[in-house]
């Protein structure tokens, strides 16, 4: 059997250095809320809003540490809620992606480009991948038990010695599964 | 190839003939503004509040006719948002289950039960079940495809003369698959 904890991702947002100084004042570094799953990720003390055209979410978390660019990740319920339609993407692929206005305390930014939904996926360390004969990009088929038990196809196997085991789907994949952070998925294929 | 139309329901609330006249006034109709794929099902052209612990949704849609007992389903992101954490159900199963209040344009009603997570579900009209060797009450299995390609477990089979072919499931289910209403899906077991 191989078993992997999910991770359910809630609604969160990765900041370039520029975009955290535009927001939060010049030179401003990020406060580490709680380590995540991923060695040297964290979700950090601050938060952002960020609006679309039909609706804002208040509070939105910021993950940590920087990154090259700025990134939304948006479940589709939350889409709808503030009028985008972003694809599903995995993580970086933000080529011709919705953009959205971000407000900080210390300013606004408006990004042409970066909000996506999540294309669930799967962090494997090296070993656990060898260990299980799975690849980098390998399409997975996970099933998950109990009373909304489901098969998700299309998941994205995602290897390297930086990462730790774990699933990450959103919260209307976790929802219409029936799971919370810390449950079990079973690898089929 | 058992396929099969997708139906998704939204956030929605079935009253009983009491409810209607307490939250529109003593005798009132409910005006039909669309009838669905059930025969005599209709979305009803009135809405009313809905409000739980910790939110509300303002305009939740009546679905018609009038039902023995009154019924709100809703995804269980409404849930997180209202603040109340309703099993999930088949319809009609009320028992045990949380109360919400509900709020209209002559009056307001807490109910003490009610609220319920649907579960998915499809309507077989009994040529269809037979025609495919479904039961009435049968678990299935429900493949979904495309980019969020998943399969659904646990569906439930409901059939009767009185269904046209339908697979219900809420927007959660819908979001995570990928799919909206009209999109087929496939009875694989």
């Amino acid at each position: 059997m191989k078993q992997v904890p999910i991770g359910v991702s809630a609604r969160h947002i990765h900041l370039s250095e520029r975009h955290i100084e535009q927001l939060f004042g010049s030179g401003y570094e990020l406060k580490v809320l709680k380590e995540l799953s991923q060695p040297g990720q964290y979700a950090a003390a601050e938060t952002v809003a960020v609006a679309g055209p039909k609706g804002r979410f208040d509070k939105v978390r910021i993950l940590g540490p920087a990154r090259g660019k700025t990134q939304l990740e948006i479940s589709r319920t939350d889409a709808f809620v503030v009028g985008l339609n972003p694809p599903v993407r995995e993580s970086g692929k933000t080529e011709g992606t919705p953009g959205v206005q971000i407000i900080g305390p210390a300013g606004e930014v408006t990004v042409d480009e970066g909000v996506i939904v999540a294309a669930r996926h799967i962090h494997f360390h090296t070993s656990d991948a060898e260990r299980w004969g799975i690849k980098d990009k390998q399409l997975l088929t996970v099933k998950v038990s109990g009373e909304r038990a489901l098969i998700f196809e299309q998941v994205l196997a995602r290897v390297s010695d930086q990462y730790a085991l774990d699933m990450h789907i959103d919260t209307d994949e976790a929802n219409a599964a029936g799971v919370k952070t810390g449950d079990m998925a079973e690898i089929l294929l």
